[in-house]
């Protein structure tokens, strides 16, 4: 059993870990950090979990979790994660971690996106970027696991085959992108309000979105050139799930059942890959509550361009569990154990 | 592991059963049976099965799936019921049915409620009411097992401390009860469509829903006199989830923490009921996808009443969870066995 | 034309004001005041408003809006109209007031419901109770006018009539409401978060909200004896609407279509009840966006009980048309004017 | 007066056209055509409409309706208009058109991307395409206007200053849209369940969506070069609402401020359309309910891609609201008379 401790237990994807790994054979949760809720119960914020999974939040002891739990999963709001993950990596411990911090391997693009000076340089030797499909071997191995976003994995895996095999258009990528609201975290903004979003649909941070340049550096890697892509969010008024809507010009003329082909070869290993046949589309609420993704795609042979659509639960493979994922890969633990639920479609 | 076979696997209550079996440690499904159907992949309906329940639907052959399977669990149509049940029972097979056929004790009281006369009453002596919270010993034994109806699971086991233990005036129970959108079943009459029910609530059906009848029926039989109750359901524009809003007399002054002792005491060994804290209500979105009911409960000591709150998922403990927990309980497996995933919450 | 200021302009019921009367034929609109926006355009905070109503949010500046405004309607957070409204009363100006502060005629029962010292007794006598429907004529008249709460506005002339012709007994009145979430105002508490609202039913204040009082005084009124009801509020994940589940046990036999008679007898003047015909029953859908309310019932003839459902917007004939409606009246214009919009179904 | 009758009165397009005309200053409905309800009162199919609208459904008499009313409003499920707008147009009377049938100069492309004989080809030199904010000269005499596609009025107005100002390369525009539920029609097929279509969002009919050709035709005219574009559909879970999402690559450099100058320019005359300031996007809620299409823009300037965003009402704008713009100005009324109503929010 690995002893695994959660830092941001009380967050969306907090919890969501928190959810998983209660019922995960391989795993034991020793320790719940909460700032906000230190000596409550976990079921008290949470009472899904009543009789479940009832242990007490904790507050940030770096010297007590590292002694209770071999990884740590940290889901801490932005800026936080420097005050936690230099010290638990002395303390000799292995952490996934859900910020941006170790997801780039440029400082300069991670300081120009985010607008801030990056603080623990020195730690992204030791960062691989957690997406198992393309770093499963080096995730194995790593001391840090930068979980990546959901917008980059929905977009990433969606696009990878084309650019693998060298058959699309560099310079028109397209990534028209819609997630639910779990995807801004327990956040009590007002956009976030029920009476706000319901019955709404808008894009929002159109040519800024952060996630655009965890996607471009990905990509660029998979065709070797430097790509740069359009990346529009929406937010759905729903609570799970993410649809990713690709647009980009094929070299040579392929047909939807070809480029498919190709698809399913590329994902043949892997389990939480779904390509869907000819004709079928994916839909959030065929993977909201799994970590599959599910991936169809149309080749609009009038215009010679292919629209692939990704779908995926922006917290399961979008970030909880893609994490517990990276942690089974890092222990040495069947990929998809504690992963194996389907989605919920009701 | 128990062989069982699921007839009507396609409607909303038949793919719950699917999901919760096809991750159940002791059973194999061995056919599912869909006369819309037939032939297809059952993941091609439901797409969130891809790759992880694959089995092609057939349809209706007595024959055979009495070969298969052991155990039947049959969610049909009103009215399919009478051509199927008889004929599983003279193979020598066990069935857990979903209709209201073999939930009463009298037939006046199903024809008069169902307005149609009873098919099978000959079969009656072989069913006991699926509810294990009251007929756990019954239920191990029984040929037929009548999984009750959504809204008098969550009455019953709200009301049935209060009657045992002799505490209210019978005269004046009042169900108020709201249940999301997945009660009507894969319904496409126009009350169900989207743009009807969205942003809408309303009442229907009061003061003549069938289910009345068999709260009525089981309270009854707790209290050992006849009880009537009002019961008024209203749907909320949700996919899962039920409350019910329980009003009662109090025969005598007790306080809510005197009445939630009872509670606790009353369901101490009951794996499924949770009884909440003084101060904490149920909330449906804690129960979604699970098959807990939660209680909590009010003394309003102004008038000297109690209000007792019930939530549970009208797919889960409403019916196919509850239909999975009889199913432990028939086959001597533990009686939580695949079934102890908390709420979704999100 | 009369001249109007909305003070609280930017919360939902304000704004929902603004944009009954920017369309008002015989209101001008002169002053918005918000303590959150000053300076902002209220379009700038509505976008909706863009184009049709772009007055600039001001600081509250009792002598100015004093000068422009001849009413001034308050939708004002709790504990601020003490500031506002005696000042206003001071200067000669009529108002018509959203808080509890007016609508009582006991200050002992508003104190102890609110729990709070009334910090404007002497006024009381100046406050009409604005439910037109029972105070038209003092209403006319009135210098504060005190717009009822939403629920109470909806239960009681749910209730009127059985009291008014003694058809009911008094003692086992309940009242079981639901709200849609624009109920909680412009609220970023997390309760309202879309993802803690959405797919979720609840019952809250169980026992204990307020506006229990505010229905109890005025059903006492009307039954000229004190009368005690249960009130159970609960939260629907929709935007605008209310629906009220009435159950009062009745004194006499008499059928739904007797009972339908009294109701469209007792309303037949009121062009904003609409008393639906035997075998309908009011859905929030069909009043959201209206000023109306509908109001069905049906006797439970097993148990001599009646059960009124009443149904309206929560914004609308609960707020903020309500309060247009007591203009109209307090002004001598035509009671509807401004007011004649049906509602939206979809 | 212009006395209007309605066919297809209680689809949701003509129940929203009834809703509209029937507080409209300038117009009187004459008969509501309604095959499905014949000898029903409209209020009874659709209550919010009750006290308020109550004219009986008429089953379709050309010979009557075309005595009684001047204009005709056709809102009929495909292939019903040709058996009946030639009778009316031979009857002398002027008709605005819901479906495909009018909106193309060419039978051939309306053939392909409708895949069906055009039944009526010689009564296309008759017809205009209804959008004012082109061709509003030519609908003030036309004899049949087609009202435009939800998604082209959102599309081309979103995307004509654009073109008509030579700015953007016409070979990779792509139009990602997104309309809320009401788009389907009173449907009752599956899809369009409740709980298939909450916490849900799909892309559908991807490359082959009719609307495409719509588009393009009128954005071929503007551009005076063919012009083809990518157009994917997606159903989010609300009732009203659409939003376009816009990318076309710009031939010079431009700002945001710059491109927004131009749009605010170009369109300068034009009542219903709102170019928003800089910063600011369009949402659905803003003109839910009214007949407002906003339009926001950024230019990406790292990609020299301008995203233009394009939000209407799929009812208001895009169906029933721009039909009655249309019918004004073919009167020679007001064109925003009736429609004056800014979007809800709530």
């Amino acid at each position: 059993m690995v002893n695994v401790g959660v830092i941001g237990a009380t967050g969306y994807v907090g919890i969501e870990i928190v959810r998983l790994l209660q019922n995960h054979p391989g795993v034991n949760i020793v320790s719940v950090v909460s700032q906000s809720f230190v000596g409550r119960k976990i079921s008290d914020i949470y009472p899904n979990l009543k009789n479940v999974f009832e242990m007490e939040c904790q507050e940030l002891d770096i010297e007590k979790i590292s002694q209770e739990a071999d990884i740590l999963i940290t889901a801490l709001p932005h800026g936080v994660s420097k005050e936690v993950i230099p010290r638990l990596i002395e303390k000799g411990k292995r952490v996934i971690d859900h910020s941006g911090d170790f997801r780039y391997r440029s400082v300069e693009v991670y300081e120009k996106w985010y607008n801030t000076k990056h603080e623990m340089p020195e730690l992204l030797d030791l960062a691989v970027y957690g997406l198992p499909e393309i770093y499963r071997d080096k995730i194995a191995e790593a001391r840090i696991v930068a979980n990546p976003g959901c917008y980059p994995t929905c977009s990433i895996l969606g696009i990878a085959p084309l650019l693998a095999n060298n058959l699309i258009e560099t310079n028109n990528i397209i990534v028209d992108a819609a997630s639910g609201v779990t995807g801004a975290g327990r956040n009590t903004e007002l956009p976030y309000q029920f009476c706000e979003c319901t019955e709404n649909f808008k894009a929002y941070k159109v040519a800024t979105h952060r996630h655009t340049s965890e996607i471009e550096q990905e990509l660029s890697l998979i065709a070797k050139e430097e790509i740069l892509v359009s990346f529009t969010p929406h937010l759905v008024p729903m609570k799970r799930g993410m649809l990713c809507t690709i647009y980009a010009n094929l070299k040579y003329r392929k047909s939807t059942s070809e480029l498919l082909k190709i698809y399913k070869d590329h994902y043949k290993s892997e389990f939480f890959v779904r390509i869907l046949d000819e004709g079928k589309l994916p839909e959030t609420k065929h993977v909201a509550g799994s970590n599959y993704i599910d991936i169809g795609l149309v080749v609009d042979e009038r215009l010679n361009r292919v629209i692939v659509l990704s779908a995926l639960d922006n917290l399961g493979k979008g970030a909880a569990g893609q994490a517990v994922q990276d942690l089974n890969i890092m222990c040495g633990l069947p990929e998809n154990m504690g992963l194996t639920a389907p989605g919920l479609y009701l």
